[in-house]
């Protein structure tokens, strides 16, 4: 894999390993969230945490769009900014995830407020969206490229959430329905277009190692979660206390 | 005017003080247009640095998009991209402005290229995008108010152009209609923003102020075209030279 020029199948068989090896649905987090071993207040940290990386996806579309050179390329990204802030009030990705917040028993300002992070949640978020702001047009879309991935993650959550937590029911899991059109949408575009781009050995190492960085941002959240809310327990001071610990 | 807190009133009529006094619907270059003083090379050079204000609109939207903090808010100026970058190929703003360079008779690929461009038409489209990203939300979006006095000079411009030069349509100047109707929408939300979110002295002259920077932005444009091509006619090294000069 090293050094010499991939096909663009080589270079999507590359991409797609990285996924089945770093992608967080092999997170100990995501396991004991979707075999049901998580208590209602882990899983208001998962969704509380979470919200801020879904609250900052149109500022890193809109960062990636004020790059773009031209208005086919703006055009097909802009769909991402209606995916998550919605056509109407109270619709969107965001408001979605506000509802499963809500469907967890969290205070709706409180999430909004961000006050309770974690700060390495903080920390990951921000750094995708620097990413997106300073690496190369190929390496933010690049960085995309986790969507490829993401169905599976999403179709574990769900069966496995609703399966095993009385208390979540399929409205509060309302946002992942349509990222299962969403995202596999989104991710065949940003696949054609490193495929495409990336066609030097350099460019294509480029957009590998974006893919791992994006890999590592999504896990160090559930490190984060991990860490403070399962074991050893050590919530940060300022961050969030489920009630009851 | 200077110090104290102005009513919502008194903060639009200082607004549109600024307008009456700094708007390049005063530069003798603009004057010169609508009266028919121009001749063909003159409006191509117009043109022509003036597509790169319009090419980079949507990056200046996108980057304010980025910067806003609720999905709401991020809605309202996407509207902004829809009209600029359109909704299918060869739509929206840019599309239409490059209508108006073609019937000029500009190659559209010089054109596309940019490398005619008058230097301080970059620096100064450069300075707006950079406004947008660096300063207040609040002042970033008080630096669009110049849509307030857009449709005059539009009705001035196209009413001028088509009267007085007849090598150029209705259809040639075709980008203007749309804007009759979008200026004024985005202008007044743009208003109602500031009216409503400049409190206290300080932030109410940051908005006047960045509105006399946005209106100088625009004038450097015309004065550019005005020194290269009207009087002394001094065009920068490697800028547009129009045929027959």
């Amino acid at each position: 894999m090293s050094g010499g020029l991939l096909s663009p199948d080589e270079i999507e068989a590359a991409l797609r390993q990285i996924g089945a090896e770093r992608y967080h649905s092999q997170h100990p987090f995501h396991k004991l969230m979707y075999q049901g071993k998580l208590n209602r207040g882990q899983l208001q940290a998962w969704a509380l945490n979470r919200y801020y990386y879904q609250c900052r996806i149109p500022a890193k579309d809109a960062t990636l769009i004020a790059r773009l050179p031209t208005p086919d390329l703006r055009r097909a990204w802009r769909r991402r900014l209606h995916d998550h802030d919605g056509d109407a009030p109270d619709t969107g990705g965001i408001a979605r995830w506000l509802r499963l917040t809500d469907g967890l028993g969290l205070d709706r300002d409180y999430v909004l407020s961000t006050t309770g992070l974690l700060p390495i949640t903080r920390f990951a978020v921000d750094a995708y969206i620097a990413l997106v702001r300073d690496r190369s047009i190929l390496e933010a879309i690049g960085s995309c490229l986790t969507e490829l991935f993401s169905p599976t993650i999403i179709a574990e959550r769900v069966g496995g959430m609703l399966a095993n937590y009385d208390f979540i029911t399929a409205d509060t899991l309302g946002y992942f329905k349509p990222r299962l059109d969403q995202a596999p949408q989104d991710a065949e575009f940003a696949l054609a277009y490193v495929k495409e781009h990336a066609r030097t050995p350099e460019q294509q190492q480029a957009v590998l190692d974006v893919l791992r960085t994006k890999c590592d941002i999504l896990w160090a959240m559930l490190d984060a979660l991990y860490i403070a809310y399962v074991e050893p327990g050590m919530i940060p001071p300022g961050a969030f206390v489920p009630s009851g610990v």
